[in-house]
């Protein structure tokens, strides 16, 4: 259903262009693929087909080398088609960086080279709250049994980052498998009100084989502040994730008040665009939403400067690098729903017709906000103010 | 696929006990509903088993002969379920009215004892805003041709009351049609993303044949404030069911939150309902939802004592139950709102499952409140308050 | 400074009429007193002849014998002058009542009767928070020796209710004792940014002598609920205060903006008041504040209600008034919040001006609606509404 | 009162440091000039000393040659403190540069040298909505007669921009005049409830001699866009001190939390600081400052590249400044307003003692944001994003 007519030479150059390329191809067809919620076959080939897939892998290993400030904006500019396919993006940002931050010597250097090669797409199946996947050594390799929910996009994805526990060891252990490995199932159950073309339904592992190469880690220098910014680097690119829905939210509205909305009977005005009331919404609301986008590009300047000390880095200045996306999440989260919900008071009844989809802004934004609460960031945040306390490294800060 | 197992006996003793069953029944297959939209006929033979359509009937002509606040009261219980059906009922207690404040003589006591003797379901096309549809005078009848959006019901109706243009003549025409009438055509254009059930499309009148009698009114004094209560009336039928909504969205929420929701892992508290922030949330959003309705059951019991003034009911009286409707209206509106997106927040990224359905309370309440903008309420309200300005009698205010 | 004309004829008849008098004397010279902040002997003199004093003293005493629906209401209308006296005032009320909850046997015909005759103005200094105060037994009578903080209104009281801690027992040992005992010295150390005359500066007790019958209680049922309903009554004072603040700031707002405010440069209108954003203000700020009052009047209603009850007050009965309050405490702090902030907005620049004083109303509110967090009361109603949990009863809750 | 240490040696190098220790100079005697609202003969000389006078002046005029960014941050830092000596600084760096914009040939480089060599202080009258003054031709110099409101620190100023009526002409004459010029009375009338310091009273000009070389301008390019870019570097400076206001309160509430502040008796934490409400609240309005700041800083780099491009200013890139100082203006007024109330809610009630004078932050801001409406900042944003409708320059916009 989406149309590509993207000719992918890497690496690509003009990314921003390229993503623009690509939000209009995903608008295309947002209404219908939201309805439908099919495996993401065709929006991850569009991906590919894009080259932004390589846009964090480093130039000398084939990819285009883009910092995270750039990174981001191309994944805030997909967002604004809908949720799901930034979701999927985001996650790979994150996972192709992953060995650079976790690996053992030589691990990121091999899985940036084999991404650029073969343009590779990563989903994962991390999630630290869901303990039903157990590993286990087995002679020289290790053995995967149990259930992991929350598999997002892998089913259509090219590499598997899995999160296992191993028995009388604290921290998950974290392997690296190609789509092919047997025993891994998609129990195909992802049906959701909001992200819905995401595929992040659970997975069931049968006597999965795992060689000792494909663990990831451990990193050099295991007292690093650096291993943990990875989290740091996925919770932003949630974060400008919600921020591009926003956008893509505002500008629908813009064009739907431009074009349709009738002024109200009591307004006295000709057009729509003239009402008082109408114009203060849309001058609230984008001036929340640039306030937004500042915040996170202060956040995004953060992480790549930390991302740039390496292994120097130190955990007070990845403590600094916390708050900074901490805040930056949690304001977006509350200006995002904003405009999502009051952009129907801007546009009128008739903006709810189905074909439009206007909802669908909402029900990605809802959704994938709830990712881990509010509340807890800006009490981290306030934890940090007045106690000087960093937040506790973890999957969420 | 609505289940119902009501035994009408009329009139109806206990009706709020008959509302929780209605809504119960509604309940248990409102994300079926939502997901199917079909036509509402298994919703109105659910109403009409269950006596409540004779509610604002009175007694003398073998109605229940609630008051407003009672008749209010159903309305929001029924709407704890879904909005869809509520929102037909808030039409109809208001249709099954009309007569009595814009008939004349004689016509309230023949439509009251019409609908007693035989359950009768009332539906409308009235939307003042679209003047395609046109009456024209033969004879000694008349004809209807054009078009009307939003027949909210009617395709499942027993008395379809509908308006239109005179040439010549400034307000609309009202007219009580039944449903066999030749002529009228269901476009089935009902494709929403919110309020699905309500079968809102569009109709198509060719040579429509009106009788003379089953013209509305004139009422006996044209000049009484009287006719135009209807339409606060009516105002107040969608605010109350603007607050079922919202009570019925409260009330899943904690359902869910205290059996389903786990306690977030930086929270230190064994359950998620000992959680201080999703504490706070749910006393906040219940403390909303208590003054709402407060703010609702004074306008309520305006709107039943202006109605008990009848004839005798001045511009000023009537104004200023149209200041205390409005409030109410817009007040409810936000605090609903705040109610079916935070919803989410205390409740958790799993609460967003489709089967569920979660998402509709917010779907159905964004829909329905954008009726008429909030903002010209609270402007009216302020005009009152600053230049001792009555609203226009108007559909809307 | 205060004028007073009032000719007071107990019982006191249209106690609404006489309460709008005592706020329009109050408020003619409520800017100076602001400033002066002297000891307020003239707010007292006045409320004395204003016959205010005696509304919660049952009509068989010698009293109104006034519901608390009624007291509150006169309450509320005192405030729409300035905070302090209508402090002063709320405070006189749920003491005048504590010996009917908390007195033993006799105790409360004693003081009814006695306060009737006098028309004695009660105050007190029971902070709890405080326990610097204590009390010694001494033969038969008792020993007051330390200090206590926040003695609001003692320094012009007839009647002074002091609690103090006796080694050995948990809940503080209450007293009732004239103005002229010995050993009470007001430190006069009353200097804050709002309620500015309610002289709530801190005392020096020097072996003050209490005679056992000064002693308040026990109660005869002491494990019955009704006790600690006078907790409940005082913070309901509050929130009446609160809510007359933020009706009297309401009101002078538009005054000011009907007579005074000039038309913004780019409105493209006349007249101020019919500027769009001005109106909205008003309409918005006008109906939350008729959502706090009809909030407030309910739980106005449930107080008296469990009055009525007596000593067979359960505490789930008490349980469900202190949700109730708890509510309407933290709502209309909210909403008066919004309106002492707001106002100015409405007002434009010049109103500033320190004549008019209009800060004092946010100054005034703004103090003492700090008595006790609105985040914890919102908490006690999730804690109700999630996990069927009543707050503890005590001065807060 | 205000204790001045510094030894003024220009260009000052480190201007933040030297701002800070101006800020604390001014912080140890907030509170007692808040309350005798003196003419602000000492904060001018504090400013004199300081050397920061000559931020703006350019580097080969004997001025420091800082950027409009540099310079609004030495702003805001000042406005940690207070707001009054904020204002007038504000005022100061905007007049300094008039004559760059507004100056016909060589008005630029006198002011510019006449300032750095004599340490001028400037103030002004320029207030366009008061019409009352007048300016009249006569032979060949002009005079002055009339009133005019809002003189702010013109009573203290060397340098005096004033704003009046020719007849027959219709924008304002603007002419610069020392203050040894006779015919100029301070009506020294300017009480209010914030800003006290400002001395921004009214002013009685009695046939004030005014020479030709002393009127302000025509510019070389008179329909060029840089003339009105001084209304906008005006407004930005005002939104700094808004700024600089709300991160002084933040501050300040956090040092007292974090040291007075007693935990809540049911919050059942050892120290106020672990509160989870205090945490959220610091945590939610600390972020909001971020953004603000992060929005008004890009606002101030859009006003620089602005200032850059001198008489090329083309009217769109002025309306692209325009469109984000209004959105920061409007912004940060919300959120200081947020900060200076709520402040006291994670404080607590003692925080309210006068001594503290924390009131103060809220009554500053309180009267300065009212300078110009919130809502038509937001409508002309909104404008512009819909109308593609850029502001008419003016003083406001």
């Amino acid at each position: 259903m989406v149309k590509s007519q993207l000719a992918f030479q890497p690496p690509v150059k003009d990314y921003l262009a390229v993503a623009r390329q690509v939000a209009q191809s995903l608008a295309e067809t947002a209404v219908a693929r939201d309805r439908s919620a099919d495996l993401p076959h065709q929006e991850v080939r569009l991906l590919k087909e894009s080259g932004l897939l390589l846009l964090p892998v480093p130039r000398h290993y084939g990819g285009v080398g883009a910092t995270w400030p750039e990174t981001y904006r191309a994944l805030q500019t997909i967002a604004h088609a809908e949720g799901s396919t930034a979701q999927l993006y985001a996650n790979h940002i994150s996972l192709v960086a992953l060995a650079e931050v976790m690996g053992r010597p030589g691990q990121a250097e091999f899985y940036y080279r084999l991404t650029a090669e073969r343009n590779l797409f990563w989903a994962n199946a991390l999630n630290g709250r869901d303990a039903r996947l157990h590993i286990t050594p087995v002679d020289n390799h290790f053995r995967l049994n149990g259930v992991k929910s929350f598999g997002t996009g892998m089913a259509v994805a090219d590499m598997r980052v899995i999160g296992a526990k191993q028995a009388g060891i604290d921290p998950p252990i974290v392997c690296v498998l190609p789509s092919d490995r047997d025993g891994i199932v998609y129990n195909d159950d992802w049906q959701n009100m909001g992200q819905r073309c995401t595929a992040s339904g659970s997975y069931r592992f049968q006597n999965v084989f795992v060689q000792a190469e494909e663990l990831m880690g451990p990193p050099p220098l295991p007292d690093s502040a650096l291993p943990t910014l990875i989290f740091l680097i996925a919770q932003l690119a949630k974060t400008y994730t919600y921020l591009g829905l926003a956008e893509g939210a505002l500008q629908a509205a813009k064009n739907y008040t431009a074009t349709q909305t009738r002024p109200w009977i009591d307004a006295g005005v000709d057009r729509a665009t003239h009402d008082p009331y109408i114009l203060k919404h849309y001058g609230e609301l984008w001036t929340q939403l640039q306030a937004a986008i500042a915040l996170s590009d202060q956040a995004a300047a953060k992480v790549q400067a930390g991302w740039q000390q390496g292994l120097a880095l130190t955990f007070e200045e990845r403590g600094d690098i916390a708050i900074a996306v901490s805040a930056a999440k949690a304001f977006v989260t509350q200006v995002g729903l904003a405009i999502c919900n009051r952009m129907f008071e801007v546009m009128g009844a008739r903006a709810t017709a189905a074909h439009y989809g206007y909802d669908r802004y909402w029900r990605d934004l809802r959704t994938f906000t709830l990712h881990d609460p509010v509340d807890y960031k800006f009490k981290a945040v306030g934890d940090w103010l007045l106690n000087g306390q960093y937040p506790l490294a973890s999957q969420y800060s």
